[in-house]
């Protein structure tokens, strides 16, 4: 068996999540569809994080095992010509034998964007959620720092998630404006169902002045989902990064310099 | 009559241009819908910068003369809700008596987008060009500066060009890179048809070092299309703002800061 690992890029508009779901369109359907084509036997793929209806990836990524060889240019090149132009494999490299895309990540960074002006944008309709009241991004990041460290995350997380356990270790939430955007970089090593949109619901509701900043330590304390904002749409949210061991080759995203240099895989 | 002038951001991707045309879709079609159905009588648009199939618009400024009354909330909200979420009225304003969209216009600012890297982008297909030859952003800004000022730009003209003049004014033109984007920002009096694809084209052959810095002067001295390089893609345009006289009031954006305090619309 040869593990080949990817870098994939996607739009979510069209798709109804990464995960493959009988009769709808989903990212992890499409490629292994490609794939399938360029190893001539069935593929099947394993990412670091499955992203929901809507959602996007800058930087997924993937593992499989192929029965046959092919070079690298062939994943890479033929993978995306059997692809639709909304999905693009962005890198290929051989695999270490132990490399398992979700189970080897030490963290995962996302990015929440939310175009903040008085009108809905016509070019960013379906890559930033709209919000028309005037966000103090200032705001929000310090209310964002009460959620740094080993939480358990109750209160962020979706009652569909499947996780065995609710606790997660938060490395770091930057909140900026970027012109009329305003952009929230979340840095864990893991996430639980909904969790990034449940915190983005969360700190829309405090940069726009309806609860204090102390409202996210409150909310964390609490356990109680039930009393958090509403869940953030999906297409302001980007799966930007997977960081892994130096051991396995796979670039380091800069998102993660400021990681401590001894951050592990934590469980 | 009332006049109404209006900023209008918009996706141009799924549009055959601005201009209306029988049996297509094209923005100024959709716009002229939507605007009718408020006034309730058929209402026609005119723009300051028409623009073709598959390019986009931050800010095209459009003026119309409606014949019944109604509050800019209504031009502007009412408006969109009849426009498909690809083309959005950022604002409304009433109109002195003899502002005109195109004529009244001192100058345009264009962006011309390119990704730079090795693979396609499925983010960005339809918002940026994309070259995987290395860019020399830095050649290609100082080869641009060789068409600053006033000049014949028949060199960088559509054969379907159909301005009595090919004399254009041109502001400043600046290129930058900004992650895996090299952008092209363009500010002149106006601009022929196809100008500013016709420049993006010269550059990329210059930065990807197929031309030397001083073919830009060359070209520009020749005044024979044919010289030039192929016309770059639609789809990394956008127009990005457009500059009236004070006494209009319109609000200026930033990137005409740079253009001489006594810039005056140039015949």
């Amino acid at each position: 068996m040869n593990r080949i690992v990817l870098g994939v890029e996607y739009d979510g508009s069209a798709y109804a999540g990464w995960q493959w779901q009988q009769g709808k369109r989903t990212v992890q359907g499409e490629l292994e569809q490609a794939l399938s084509k360029i190893a001539c036997v069935p593929i099947n793929v394993l990412c670091a994080g499955r992203t929901d209806a809507g959602v996007h990836a800058l930087e997924q990524v993937v593992h499989f095992d192929s029965p046959v060889q092919r070079d690298l240019r062939g994943w890479l090149m033929g993978g995306n010509s059997h692809l639709p132009d909304d999905i693009r494999i962005t890198w290929a490299q051989p695999a270490v034998a132990d490399f398992h895309a979700r189970y080897s990540a030490i963290a995962r960074a996302y990015s929440y964007v939310i175009l903040n002006r008085p009108t809905k944008s016509a070019l960013l309709r379906n890559q930033a959620t709209w919000c028309y009241l005037p966000l103090d991004e200032r705001s929000m990041h310090r209310a964002a720092q009460h959620l740094l460290g080993e939480h358990d995350f109750s209160s962020f997380r979706a009652q569909s998630c499947q996780s065995v356990s609710p606790n997660r270790l938060m490395y770091f939430i930057d909140v900026y404006r970027d012109g009329e955007k305003v952009v929230i970089d979340l840095c864990a090593n893991a996430f639980l169902h909904h969790m990034v949109r449940n915190i983005a619901g969360v700190l829309i509701e405090i940069g726009s002045g309806k609860q204090p900043e102390e409202w996210t330590a409150e909310l964390l304390a609490a356990r109680d989902r039930t009393q958090a904002a509403m869940t953030a749409p999906p297409h302001g949210l980007h799966l930007a990064a997977v960081y892994y061991p130096d051991r396995y080759g796979i670039a380091k995203h800069p998102l993660f310099d400021k990681l401590p240099a001894d951050a592990k895989r934590f469980d």
